[in-house]
């Protein structure tokens, strides 16, 4: 059975290399990092040269890299950690509405607790409105936090400017960047992106689930949501999930950038053509949005309905963020789609697995559903 | 090479099984279990199954049951998720000295917080006293955290007594327990210990690192630490590490309590004579102790130098929790051991696979450390 699996923004398929050494690291490798005895210390090298990966790949210093159980942990334990770190020095905070979950409902919790919390416009195209960051970013404001590129629609933030109007206006500001379906899909470095926290995650790029990783820019202060050892710069503490680290390090190794985006995008090209050739189908995502995300809406048929009838056919494509679980994109909403659009969206993200197969068959089951499922 | 691997309490080998089945979560069934798509249901499937063998190994239901990235996280959440819920009704939390660093950071830092913090003393012996205890709990006690099998040296607290008390007087306190140490080792049931939450882990039988399970009795409410998507009852957010949970419920498929404890417990009594036979050596262990562990002092040889004395001859042990990384043990000063006894002292902890053979060797490392090591 051939399958079409065009989720790859939900989660990937953890290639063999890193499923292997997962399994090494659980069933011979398998001391606890912390351990003294030289067990321990083979163990602990194995944690520090995933770390050096992960590091180099971002242009970081490997010090300035904590693991962490995922993107969501990490982005929760930027924003948390830095807004309470930094409270005394002003309480606005600065974000979109376009974030992933694990960003906006940290930034309404936050918002409870008392703090200024700015969510950005966007401008047509969905793109944060720059000027209206210049306008929010001021002296009482500690931390500004913007994803690079969007997980539903693809939609890439110039977040490269932070750091100019941050210091123009002279604020205090840390930036924190939410990378995680950025990473592996375009070259990242934090020194060209200006930020002071920066989250990434395995199970995006083929590394198992379970596992992400915070940039933490030296001499930048954040405080530990949880206490207890001495693990990861006592910011986050318990064993470290070894196996999962390491593979996530082999993950990394294997990314070739360049080409699987030149794959990705040539697919991404095609698709957009077929689809165009369907009648009253809407593309969502702009052209200059991420390859590896392409996100339309048939405006017949509801999101749920199609995802289903494609799943009959083998095709798998989600209708927007895996971890709103069916419920109503807050994404959508910020877009301010028309109902028809926003209830009809499907979300094709591609892998360097992918094929024009993939496409074909996506295309046959699209024009199928439309031709039985759709209202007239 | 034949490795004695008698440091279980660290960390244990994963078993094949179990391993296998991340290898399959990884590779094959690799969806997002919050996917709403025919592979994203048969992973959640696969997410539930392993729910379901945690809860009935708890005696719990599964609505019952959050995954967490491990103990250390399920302590944090459990403590700080208990005493922000319940602030209102009261500042004092009891706990004891005794307990793993990340529930006695974390209570250091609620203490901070402005939170009454009661630290329990020990009886000679190291259990908590529960007179004390009688005495501390009351009905501005909003919560009480104490573990059930002590990871240094194996104490077992009389933890079922909490509930009589709490009752007694009449308090409002949820009763916490973490029982990575004892999961699996005996058999922990919620509804015995009367506990309304409680902490397992997996690396500690045979599953993988980075998994664990915080137990909530059904109507008890906790705060979240993190926010997000709506996984684990909107308390644990992110993208669920199948391929460990999925593990973890294997190993816990393959736990053998009764038959595992015997075993264990012949190896503890053999160690003990042996080690009677040589001069000077104190065991630390009450007798009543979990027999997966066994802590003795050589009174002679610094516990680091006797460990990396027995890791060259391929005998791993530890000096204490693994988590603390050779700092100085809270709970050997707890207890209140003279300096020589403290900073000597070795931890064994065996598992399934532990043999006769693996205490020869120790003995015969100790015999020998000792007449190359020992200062006169």
């Amino acid at each position: 059975m051939t399958i079409h699996y065009l989720d790859n923004s939900a989660t990937t398929r953890v290639s063999e290399n890193a499923a292997k050494k997962a399994y090494t690291l659980m069933t011979e490798e398998f001391a606890n990092p912390s351990s003294l005895h030289s067990m321990g210390f083979r163990a602990s090298k194995e944690l520090e040269n995933a770390r050096d990966t992960v590091a180099s790949a971002l242009g970081a210093e490997s010090s300035e890299i904590i693991f962490t159980s995922g993107g969501s942990e990490a982005n929760c334990l930027a924003i948390l950690g830095a807004a309470h770190a930094h409270k005394k020095r002003g309480g606005r905070i600065v974000t979109s509405a376009l974030e992933h979950s694990s960003v906006y409902d940290t930034m309404l919790h936050l918002k409870e607790e008392g703090f200024d919390v700015v969510f950005l416009p966007t401008k047509a195209g969905g793109k944060i409105d720059i000027d209206a960051a210049f306008e929010a970013i001021d002296e009482r404001t500690i931390l500004v936090s913007l994803m690079h590129t969007n997980n539903e629609v693809g939609i890439i933030n110039p977040v490269e400017e932070l750091k100019k109007i941050i210091k123009h206006k002279n604020s205090p500001a840390l930036i924190h960047i939410d990378a995680v379906q950025a990473f592996g899909k375009t070259d990242i470095k934090v020194s060209r992106t200006g930020c002071d926290l920066l989250t990434v995650s395995s199970h995006k790029i083929h590394g198992p689930k379970g596992v992400g990783a915070l940039y933490i820019r030296k001499g930048v202060r954040i405080l530990p949501l949880t206490f207890g050892g001495k693990q990861e710069r006592k910011l986050r503490p318990g064993t470290e999930a070894l196996p999962l680290i390491g593979a996530f390090g082999e993950a990394v190794k294997e990314l070739n950038i360049k080409g699987t985006t030149e794959h990705v995008r040539a697919l991404n090209t095609y698709l957009r053509e077929q689809l165009s050739e369907i009648d009253g189908i809407v593309i969502n995502s702009p052209e200059d949005a991420s390859p590896y995300i392409l996100n339309f809406s048939t405006c017949a048929v509801r999101s749920e309905t199609m995802l289903h009838h494609l799943a009959a056919r083998d095709v798998f494509v989600s209708s927007g963020s895996a971890c709103s679980k069916g419920g109503k994109s807050h994404v959508l909403k910020a877009l301010s789609l028309p109902d028809e659009v926003a209830d009809t969206a499907i979300r094709v993200s591609f892998s360097k697995h992918n094929t024009k197969d993939d496409c074909d068959a996506l295309i046959e089951g699209i024009r199928d559903g439309l031709s039985t499922l759709a209202r007239r």
